[in-house]
């Protein structure tokens, strides 16, 4: 659960300090006409409050920034790519635009990826990333969660595709081409649990036997390699590999060929998410498209509702994700 | 060359609709105490002269955003995220955070890419893109080009690597191994220009033959593989492809599957970044590392010293660029 907490205002900076408001705009305008004395009360208040004085800033101009922070993992997941297209189509109409921050590289210089985006005033935010417990969003900010996380924002709005379903759909898929041996490369994080549930799901279904490995909680192009050479080590009997993404699947791909199998024909892979490396002429792999543009549409939706309408209940819009069949999946080899 | 103009300010506002300052004031934090005629004036004339509201809302409450605003070219192309790594460990000490614009995705909304970051008063600029006519920067406001540009940007500092020698490095690198059929896989903007060039040199002092495919200004996995097609077609003695970045890298690595041929067996491939792709296990791409990650420690080291010295004269950094050999390289096929 992440708590929202009230943002200091310049009055709580001039309580603090014991002095006017008027005396803390002089301090962070760094007039020389404030004493020694009051400027250190005032800039310690300011730390101590963590107060932001871009905030007062808006407040007092009355303007608006017309962008919307968006937070993603990992640049080198290129999953957010058709979101922020979506997205932005559907934010032009209010002339409102997008900024991105990813939360990996900006992990170091403090504990919020969000401050950065605060303190440049954006109007909304939205998290295409797991919320954590150090994010401390303002009460007022509408926010917007993209995709599935095992976090709930209270107040905030959803959209996501059913990753469950679609875990079904690659497995059913998979199972449809005639595999019974289907193993799942899994990651962490809320759209991974729900993706090996529809996986888990549909091998029940089937009566057949799950096999699941887990790297790590990462689901990068490393883990999905790491984790598929485990695999094929341990389970040589594997004909069909389901990626909990596309960049896992690329490394379930290599893995694959440094095992000396063939893709197709001797191991079958499909992976998640319907980026941009799995159209690669590379890669032509098989997929699950997660509708990334429409829920970027749909998050547009949602933020300009919400800019409209501060006060309504918070909605989450599931959308049906679909199979995209490319190169890398195809019936079994028949074993001599 | 790309134009610096003077942003408007209050007071223009308040001259060019006939009004004083404070009543521009009242109507931007739509206060009920102004006529309509006279509300219709002031915005008009924000419009007209494009005034940003914000910029005076940072000015009044001295504010500082502490923020670095980045514009790259394309997502999907990996090359900025060592970039944006080097840069966030370089501003890091500062304080100083980094948020991100996407050129591409935000080109519908406005004729100007920075519009979104100055209304946001980002403290800096960092153009990891080709400048165009349409940008207008702020005269005071601090930029740093990453990358070698076709355009100069009067007052800012560079950061490259010199792509001229890499282009060298990429050739020779091939010649070395055996290599005397070697083409070359362009796209536009300044640092495709420079690897050209490169490559042209290297070829020109060996005695060899050039032969360059232009498939289009873009530099993607799709116009790798349109013109590695092309080459293959039109060239089926072509030994090595040098491709003008790894994206294009990954469609030249295609194409060779697409026609048969195995890698680097019947055709060498080699790239140019060291982005996150080249290093991927399915890909593991021999490539020229333009040391992106030294600089956007370049970068960051500039704008320190710009922001502490802001009258300094502009510098020009490059960076000497390094063959990284991985699998894709190797002593051509006797061919009987």
């Amino acid at each position: 659960m992440v708590r929202r907490t009230r943002r200091a205002t310049i009055y709580d900076v001039a309580e603090a300090a014991g002095v006017s408001k008027s005396l803390v705009s002089l301090v962070l305008r760094d007039s020389p006409h404030v004493s020694e004395a009051r400027r250190t009360a005032v800039l310690e208040a300011i730390e101590r409050l963590d107060y932001r004085p871009s905030q007062a800033a808006a407040a007092l101009a009355g303007g608006s920034s017309r962008t919307v922070g968006v937070v993603i993992d990992d640049y080198t997941n290129l999953w957010f790519v058709e979101l922020l297209r979506g997205l932005q189509d559907g934010l032009t109409s209010a002339g409102l635009r997008i900024a991105v921050s990813d939360r990996t590289l900006n992990s170091h210089i403090e504990s919020d990826p969000l401050d950065g985006f605060l303190s440049t005033r954006v109007e909304a935010l939205v998290l295409a990333t797991e919320p954590t417990a150090s994010m401390r969003i303002p009460p007022n900010m509408p926010v917007v969660v993209a995709g599935n996380r095992e976090t709930e924002i209270p107040g905030a709005d959803l959209a996501a595709s059913d990753d469950r379903l679609g875990g079904r759909l690659a497995t059913e898929h998979l199972i449809g081409l005639g595999h019974r041996h289907i193993a799942h490369v899994a990651g962490g994080g809320g759209a991974s649990a729900q993706r090996l549930d529809g996986y888990l799901g549909a091998m029940r279904d089937a009566g057949l036997a799950p096999v699941v490995v887990t790297p790590s909680r990462a689901t990068t192009e490393e883990t999905g390699y790491a984790g598929t050479m485990t695999l094929l080590e341990a389970h040589p009997g594997t004909t069909a590999v389901f990626a909990s993404n596309d960049s896992m699947a690329m490394g379930a791909l290599a893995a694959a060929r440094d095992r000396g199998l063939e893709v197709p024909a001797d191991l079958s892979v499909i992976g998640y998410d319907a980026s941009p490396l799995a159209a690669t002429h590379l890669m032509q792999l098989t997929t699950i498209d997660s509708l990334n543009r429409e829920i970027g549409a749909e998050v547009a939706t949602a933020l300009l509702s919400r800019l409209t309408e501060p006060g309504r209940e918070p909605v989450a819009t599931r959308l049906i994700p679909q199979l995209v069949e490319r190169s890398t999946t195809a019936a079994p080899r028949r074993r001599l």
